[in-house]
Formats: C-alpha cells, structure tokens, sequence
C-alpha cells in the first residue's frame, strides 16, 4: 500500500495568518495530523532582524498545538518548519504544507513526489560550520533517504537543511572546553552552517565524489567551486541540530505528484527553469497558461548575488548597496525571471545561497501535477 | 539623402563614469557634434534623494561643455539628457547615447528608428498636471514627430518626456497671481507632471481618440484606464518646459536600427516582451542568445507596482514595504522579467508609471539592428 | 485604603521576549492578575510592515492566556497593550507593565502616579477621523479619569490612544450604506485616526477651551496650531474601538510614584526635558547619575520631523529620505536628546505625532519614583 | 605678523550646492584664493553607494577651478577637501570652509586656532592598514602640527585625515609583486585603513607612549584599546596617498578662534559634550542660547555603534538592523546628543570611528568664538 504526498500551497496575507489553513482543514482538504511539514515565505527582510519567520512558527506551533492537543515542544518535533523571509518584487508570502497519507489506492506506474524527514544529533558549537557538520548533515539526508524509500541519489531533488548558528554564549561554552569555533562572528557563522549543511547534501547524493569529509569541511565558505544542486539550508538560533526534509522521486509512493531540479547558472538563468519545466511535461515556448499554472504545485529556488559583481559581463549594483541588502535584491531578480516563464508568483525563492549552486546561482526545483494524459 | 539614427549602449562604473564615452570617441565610434539625447540607468533610490540623476547629467553637461566648447546652458539646449536613477536586482547601469548622422548612402528600403526631440514653452506652475500641460506636451509631441520625419502615430514607438514639477516657491508664485495649483504636495507633482505628460502623448499619437484635453486633464491621477502605450515620463527640478523625444520608424531614415513596442499588462506579462522581440524578428522561445543579443541595441520599459496589491490573484508587498520604496520593488521585478528572456541586464527599466500603461503594467519598447537576412 | 501603582521597566531581547517578565513574576515583583496595562517598544519599522508589534501582543496574549487561565479574547480586554515600533539610534527595546495595587499602608500625603482605563464604543468606518471620533475618544477620557480618581485636568499627564484605521472592506462596507469616509487612503486614515484621537484627548483635559467638537473633527490633520499636550495616540488594525489609559496624579493612589509632563517644542528642546525632570525633583545641571537613574521609572515621548523641514533654521533631511522613513530618523533624534539629560536608552519614543505637541515636537512624560526624603 | 585662521559654517541645500559660498565671496567674507580646507556634511547614506560625498568633490573642485583658474588637480593639491555623508536624524547637511590669512594686526595673547596640513608619500596598496601606513601618516601629522606653529602634542585638539582604500586592481597589483594584503576585502579595508591612520594620528601626538608603530600596525582592528583622542579619518577610493589636516592652537595665529576637544566614552556620553564646551568658556547648565550659538563655530564628532551592542547595560538593535546600516544609527544617536547641548544641528558628526576613541564612543571637537571679554 502505498503512500502519498500531498502539497499544498496557500495564501498568507501576514506571517501569522492562518485562515487559508483554517479553510483547508474546515473542507477536509488538509488532516493536521497528516503535517510534515510547512515551508513559508514570509514577508520580512530575510536578513538578522527578520521576526516574521519566529512569528509564522510561533503561529504554526500554536495552531499545530491546539489543533493535535501537543505541547510546542512536541509540534516542533513532529513537523519540520522552514520559514524563508524576504518578499521582495513580485513574490507573494505564502504557505507550502506537506501531507503523508496512508492511500488505499494502487501504487503509481511512475515514481511519486515522495517525503523523507531525519535530523541530526545536536551538535557542539566548534563543530558548527566544519566536517563534523558535514558528516552530520550527510548522514541524516541518508535516513531522510531512505524514510523516504529514495534509494538512488537521483531522484532526490530538493533538500531542505534547517541549521544551527553560532551565538557568543555558545562560542564561549566552547571556549571553556578549550575548543575554537569556525568564526567569532555571529552573523558570519550563519554562512558557515549553511554552507556546511549544503556540502552534506551534496557528500549524501553523491555531487561531489571524489572530495572526502575532511576536505569538504576545509572548504566552507571557501571553495566556492565545491557545491549541492539540490540544496536549501538556512540557519536559526531555536536550534543546535540539524533538521532534514528530503524530497525526491519514488516508486513506493502513489499520488499525481511529481518533483524535477535544475540548477540556474546565473540569475537570469532562464533555460534552467524552461529545463525542469520540460522535465514535468510542460511546455515552455510561453508563460504558462491558466491550465499549465494548475499543475504546479510549488517552485523552490536559492538566489544570491554573484560575487564577482557582474552578471554576463554587465556590473550589477546589488553588493554595493547599502541602503537594501544583497540577498533581498538576488530574490527580487530571481522571483522576476521565474515568475516570468510560470505566471505565478507564490515562488519559495530563498536567500543565502552558499555551495548551493555555483557562484550567483542556485538550485530551481518544481513539484507539480502529472498531466491526466500521463497518469497511465 | 536620409538620415541615420545611431544609438550606443555604453556601461557606466558609477554615475560620473564616461569613460565608455571617452573610448568610444577615441575610436571614431561617437561623434560629440552628433549627440542628441542620453538616457541614463544610474544607481540611485530613484526616488527624491537621488543625486545620482543630478550627478550624472552635470557630469556629461560638463563632458560635452568641454569636447564641443560651449557653456553648459547650451549643452542643456542641445542634448536631451533624462537620467532614471534605480538598478535594483540584475539591473545594470549604463548610458543610451543616440546620434543623428547625415548619411551618404542609399535610404534603406524599410523604415528605419527616427529620432525627434522638441520643446514646449515653460509652463506656469498652475499649468503643471493640467489640461494646458496636457495641451503642451500633446503639440510638443507632434512636433517631434515632424522633425522625425514620423508622419503616422503608429510608427511612433516611445516618447520620453521630461517634465517639471512643483517647489514651494513655484506654489507661493502662484498664489501670489491668485491661482491655484494641482496639488499643495510637492512630492505628488511629480506624479501629477508625469501623468499630463503621459496623456499628452497620448493625446499626440491618437490613443485616446474620444476624450477631449480638458477631460485628460481632469483625469491626471484619478483615472488610470486612461493611458498611452508609448509614454515614458519622468519629473525633474531644473526644468520649467518640458522636452520631448519621439522615438519611431520612418522611410526618411536609414542605417540598421528598428524600434518596436508592447504594453506589459502587469508585472509579469512575458508575453508582451516575447511580443515586441517578435515584431523585430526575433524568436523568442528561449532566452535570446548571444548572436540575437548583439542584435538587442537598447531596452526601454516602465514598471510599477499594481495599486490593488496583487498580481495575478496573489498578493504583492510592495506597496506596504516601509523599508524599500515600491517603485525600487518594482523595478527589480520588471527588470528580472525582461531580462530572463533577453538575456541582458543594460535594461533601461525606470518606475513612476502613471498613465504610461495600465495600472501594474507599462510600455516596453526594444530597438535592435535588423538581421542581415532582413536587410534587403 | 487607597491603591498603588506599580510600573516595571524590563529588558526585551527580542518582540517574543518575556524572560524578564517571567523572573518577575518567580520573585514576586509582578503579579500578572495585577497587570492593567503594558506598553513596549519593539525594533521593528514602527512603520506599516512592523509585524514585531503584533508578535509582542501575541506573545504577551499568550503569555496572560496561560498565567491567568483567560481566552486570549479575554486578555485583549483586560489589559491594555500597545506596541510602539522602532528603536533607532540609541534606543533599547524594553516592556513597560502597569500594575494596580491594593494597598494596606496608609495614603500618601502627596498625590501619587493613578491609572484608568477605559473604551469607546466601536466607531462605524465613515466616523473614523471625524468628530464623532473626537467626541468618543474624549468621553473615554473623561471615564478614564473618574475611574483613576482624578479630578483636574491639569493632573492628567499622559494620555495613551489605540485607534483604529480604516481598511479596503471597511470603506467598502461604509460606501455601502452611502458613506463616504475621511481618507480613501489606508495608510493616511492612520494619521486622521491617531490626529481625531489626540484631539479628543485635548478636548478632556481642556487643552483646547473654545473650540467645538465640530470644529476639532474639520481640523484633523488639516490645523497643527490645535493639538494636546498629553496625548500619544497610535492606530492599529485589530480594532474598531479606542482604548484609551490616563495617566496622571491623584492624592487617591499610594506608593512612591509621580508623573509629569512638558512638551518639546522642536526636536532637540532639551529645555522641555530638563523642565520635566526638575518637576519631578531631579538636578539636571548634567546627565542624571546612577543614584537619580533608579528613581527614574519610564520616559515616554512622541517624536516626528517638522514638516517645515527646518530645526532652528538650519535644514534637516527626514522628510526626503526615501532609504528610511521620517519617523526612524525622528525617533532616532529624539532618542539621543532625551538619553542625553536622562542617561538611559530604555525610553519610550514613539513617531506619527499629529495633533500631538506642535509641528516637530511632542509630548514627553516621565515617571519616577519620589526621593526617599521627599516622601513625608 | 600672524596668521589668522577663518572657519566658515555655510547651509547646503543638496550635495552641489555652492549657493551660500558664491554669496560669501560676493560680500567678501570668502576669499577662494584663501580657502586650504573644506569639510562637508552630505546627505547621502556615508556607506558604499554615497554617491553625495563625490558630488561635492567634484562641485567644490569645478568651483574654485573656475575661481583660480586652475586645473581640476591643481584644485586636489591645493585644498583638503573631505566629504562625511549622512544627516540622520537633525543633522543639517553643511559646508565648513578653513581659510588662512594674513593678517596686520599684533598677535592674540592666548593661543589661537592654527591650521596645518599635509600629505604622505603615495603608499602601496600592501602597505594600507599596516605599520608602514600608520608610520607615514604619523609623519605627516608632525609635518602638519609643524607648518601650524603648534609645538606641543597637547595644543593638538583634532586630525582629519583622508587615506586610501584597497580595490581589486591594488591588490592584483600587489599579488603581482608577490605582496599579500591587509585583507582582500575590499569595504574591510577601508576600516584597516582608517584605523592605520587614526594610530599614526595617536602616535603623533603622543597618545600610544609605550607602543610601537609595528605594534600599532599589529593592531589595527584588533586591538580597539588603543586609540587617538583627536583623530577623525576616512577612506576615499580616489588617493594613494593621505591627506592630513590639522587643528589645534597656536601662539602663531592671531584672531579669534579657539578649539577644544573632549572623548565621548559612550553614544551618550553628554559630559564630554559640556566638558569641551566648558573648556572653551561656555555655561553647560542648558542648552547653548542664541548669543552663545552665535561664538560656536564648528563641531566635529566621530560616532560608532558599541561592538558589545550594548549602552549603558541596554540593548541597541544598530548592529542587528539589517534595513539600516549601523553608522547611519549611530550617527543620529550622537547628533540628537550634541543638538541637546548646544541648540544646533549643522554638527559635522560623521561615522567609522576604528581606533577613534573607545569602542562605541568618539572625539568631539568644537571651534568657538572667543568671548568679547575674554579677548584681552
């Protein structure tokens, strides 16, 4: 019997707004019990002083709570929430909820969109940012994997990393053991954690085969080169371990769901997006129409400026700008050139983009619906 | 013997940075003597603390007040110079520097980009966002349009024009001869001046066919569904009159260039983009590559955010962002939408749209040099 | 037997942060059935997407929720919360809890900080800004005083407002029933909604003897020579009703605790601020020291840029800013001038100052606690 | 015969604003032939993409090439012109003109304010930040405090300097000698290069006794304990070398100008605001009244926000706020504290204060009038 993975995507017109839930639950579309988990995007600055994503998971936490008779703490640990801040251009904040659900039906002819949730031990401060964390994060994608019932690295497609920062009591709980941390910067060490949460994934489905622990942890915000096309990570004080959503691809799951990747190259890397389109059938010579745009059921991208201050050989302004930060202008560009080709702008486009994806880059991932034609 | 149009995109490192236009003349590629206008894409907020537009211009001023030994208030009567501040996202700054050249060959057998810049007489403050601004801007037009060789408002493509706006001492001027002026807020004159200058030129190229110039009057800022597909209008301090530059196709000129245009019904309307590269011969199914690219001389489009607060059904922030200006928003969407599909961010992108296209949406204009194929 | 005032200055590490309120209430210096009301400044925008004023209400909702086993509706009437957004400059996030008393000692032989609250009616959409808003925000007053035993206006000292504003439905439901509304814009109904307020205020405490209630609603944001100088009114969207908290002296209150009030007459009136603290026995020759800082219990003032946008003749650049708003930059001003004489950072600065103090100044109060040998 | 310094505080309506200096040399107050220094407050954000401070440069220098008849670097060698941006909060943008005259009258029999200025040797880029950089500038203030008549390093009262910055070219050029860099982040070495010139300022004049320069090049960034009490520096991307301006006073001058300085220890420290004030005869009890304004000249102040995030043992949110740059907070906090005082806001406060006085505090300067009846 197999199971399936329900998505949902719903409007939030503020990040504590949950009467779309509300609705969904009211209509039997969505079981609170069935959760797995909730993406959302949220409309502050993505950047350190974003409350909007402690708001949207307090309201989460608190709706989940009432809803299941838990305790917050039980909510935190049956659901992984990943809230993403920054809105910026077209983009529109909005929930993505992720169901499993026991089916009665026959399992697909295909793979199915298929869920695997895992999370690491907690780690220690010093090994924030380093092989340790690497190895952490590797082998909690494997049991996400393998929850999963993905057995080949490709067909995951999408892993979101939820990682711990460094604070100064913590660097200085180190200290006390007589240990150093990857940087005394705290904001810094934001980067790091992402950065290492990514090159586990990438060590987990094989991207980067011939580098070992060791090395990938040595090259932490170092060696751009080195990077997962399939990874989001984003890092968060609440917590000291590592929490693993896997999407992917698999034959032990039923449902019409489907999810592909690319990895955009730039920007205003346009073929990408046209390129996982293409993989789910859809046709990409315009912007999707009205019954194309009910087939997608989430796009999940990464954006960041690139480093070298230029974008095919033109300067872009965004590292310069002090008045708006970098990262809120990647968004921007990033939600305009997908927004353009798939006419819709709940977009989960996500800042912080280190090792996932090359330089100015990142990874572009879709779930949408099997066309009925190709539901055989 | 006709003339030729010649138009340059040169990249700006900053917004006093010519030395693009120092090459270009060092190589016989621009003739000073020959310059008749210079759109701008500089750094700033573009908005009213935006010195880079100031900067700028008094830095060609100064450039051309040097190379064609004039003083600079001759400089300003010569060479129409609009400056739009604001490259948020992928946008790039840079300089559109066209030229008029006499032209000893053979007219081309297809009408080729003409050029017309005129001026109206220097409006009364009260006059500003008016019917008589309206009126002026609307006779202006049709004489840029004469001195372009432009016989047909069809073959009209883009009209900028640049337009005054209201000062305290400019309101107390008027009050003092008894009048009244469009508004007391100096800050909403610019949008009252930019909107009669919109309904101008669309009064000039027949897009409001049945309304009257007092009825454009009363409607500057009060109804958007009046508009003109061609405008681009921006405000600036320094100026009492307003100076217009038609863009279009005429048989009187030669050379390679070609203009053509589309209104983006919203943030996201691909389709119009894809539209206007068709209309110049481009396919469009993918991202312009790079031989269609160095076809692609120049992009002019206007974007602002829709004042229903969605796109498409979904909400959009830009308008209750505190942080970020909506029209900042705006243009870093627009500009990722154009550029996913030309593959190009020299995109002359400038917001403060009103009645230049409908509300959300605005004019996207593109010139490119004809293929060889297409030269007959 | 009278009552007594308490009032609690606690850190706030964050808009979610009650750790300070929790080791209040563990060592007894709190009793959260005692709380009447709780005003805290938060470090979002304090502009219209601060979610950190909505997180902190809903942080302390919940928190009474469950210390007081109330419906979180329950709390919201009994406790009067308002969240000032923004801490520019120097400023420090802090919560203020306004505790009510029983005392069994004997009263004071001078008159003592008294608390009263009270509510207005909830207004239609169409009276919002008007004068019926002045009339019933100025009947609440007047029940807020009785309630707090004060009988003389002069012994009012601070006046806070939570207004409502207007939205698209809520003009919509007025135009409904043939209404027009004050503003059609939601942004500028905030300004009519906290101006009508700040009126009603000064119509209670006689702040404004010959004018009508008429005449007050006519002068909403139109007439800055009419305003209160006790008042600070914020708008909110949650509600329809005004909730309103007198604070002033009354010889029916007990404790150690007195307030005061002047008013700034420009943004850097330090003489306003010496004037209040000498009211209250303070030397201010120089900044307060430590042994004055602990009779120093709350600060509260209201900060907005002069629209002349001149200080003492010299000019300021707050209202050109497009990068931040006004009122950061007020708040940030005001904060230094205000920390400069009280040697603090915790101070209750908030912006949007219509109708309260003149154009570029405000309201400023403090409360303290009486010098040991002042207490007879 | 003495010279006599002249010091000029002139309004600034925007970042090219030369109105009020064409006026002064119209009256004769101003003799551009005179003029050795300009510093100017602009108002743009002080941060990367200040586009004001290069404005004014260029204006200023356009001006006097236009008044001296000189070339444009002519104008560069002859006069020190150092730009500040950002007016948050009451800062009024202002222009502060240093002339040097000769004058006939018998010298002051008190030390008068005394100008000296300088210049380093062009360094190379691997010497920015380091010893190297910290011994040259040294030298040049000693050269500086030389050509002023000032003997002793406690007549010494304030020290702009102007110094280089790293760019991706200047470290190339490096690399290409085999010469590493003080760091290869470009915006980090403006605050190496400020801080190398601020511990030569310290060197000079005696405020690091037992310290060594290799010592004080090891501590740049590093060690914030060490520090100068008078130095203000900042980086500009168009020297190599550094530009040294000195102040203080001198039996060698005549007139009737007098300057002070005290350290700010904290953001609010209004002490060292009245202790300058008093050191140069003014009453502190209040703020500064019409007729005392009327001696004060000029104040100059460096403002940072504390790395320990703290004021006074409360929380400041600058560091954090990632919609508001830090040195812009910082900025109007100081402002607002010294508006307090002294009733003014033309206050050339300016930020990036790296070994500028402690961790979150600065220099304060202040140039006055004497009394008439000082003025023996």
């Amino acid at each position: 019997m197999p199971r399936v993975a329900r998505v949902h995507r719903l409007d939030a017109a503020g990040p504590s707004d949950l009467t779309a839930l509300d609705a969904a639950v009211a209509t039997g579309r969505i079981d609170p019990a069935r959760v797995v988990a909730v993406l959302g995007k949220t409309e502050g600055n993505g950047c350190v002083n974003d409350f909007t994503r402690g708001y949207a998971t307090e309201s989460f936490t608190q709706w989940f709570a009432a809803r299941l008779a838990l305790a917050p703490a039980e909510v935190e640990r049956r659901v992984v929430m990943v809230m993403s801040g920054g809105t910026e251009g077209c983009l529109a904040p909005h929930w993505l909820v992720f169901e499993e659900i026991d089916s009665a039906g026959a399992p697909a002819a295909l793979p199915r969109l298929a869920i695997g949730a895992a999370a690491t031990r907690e780690l220690l401060p010093e090994e924030i940012g380093r092989a340790a964390h690497v190895a952490a994060v590797r082998d909690a994608v494997l049991v996400g994997m393998q929850r999963a019932g993905i057995a080949r690295a490709d067909d995951v497609h999408y892993v979101q990393v939820k990682c711990p920062l460094l604070t100064k009591p913590r660097i200085h709980a180190a200290g006390t053991r007589g240990q150093t941390v990857a940087t005394e910067d705290t904001y810094k060490s934001m980067a790091y954690s992402r950065g290492a949460s990514a090159l586990g994934v990438a060590a987990a489905v094989d991207e980067v085969p011939d580098v070992t622990v060791e090395q990938l942890g040595a090259a932490v915000c170092r060696d751009p080169s080195l990077y997962s096309r399939r990874a989001s990570t984003s890092a968060g004080i609440e917590l000291m371990d590592n929490q693993v959503l896997v999407l992917g691809n698999s034959m032990q799951w039923g449902g019409d769901l489907r999810i592909a990747h690319r990895v955009m190259q730039d920007a205003i890397d346009l073929g990408a997006v046209q390129g996982v389109l293409s993989d789910l059938g859809f046709g990409v010579a315009a912007q999707l129409g009205a019954r194309d745009r009910e087939r997608l059921v989430a796009v999940l991208a990464k954006a960041e400026p690139s480093r070298t201050a230029v974008i095919r050989g033109a300067r872009h302004t965004m590292l310069d700008d002090s008045d708006i930060q970098a990262t809120r202008h990647a968004r921007a560009a990033v939600g305009g050139v997908i927004a353009a080709m798939v006419g819709e702008t709940r977009l989960f486009v996500s800042g912080g983009a280190e090792h996932q994806g090359p330089d100015g880059g990142g990874p572009v991932a879709v779930i949408a619906r099997e066309r009925v034609d190709a539901v055989r």
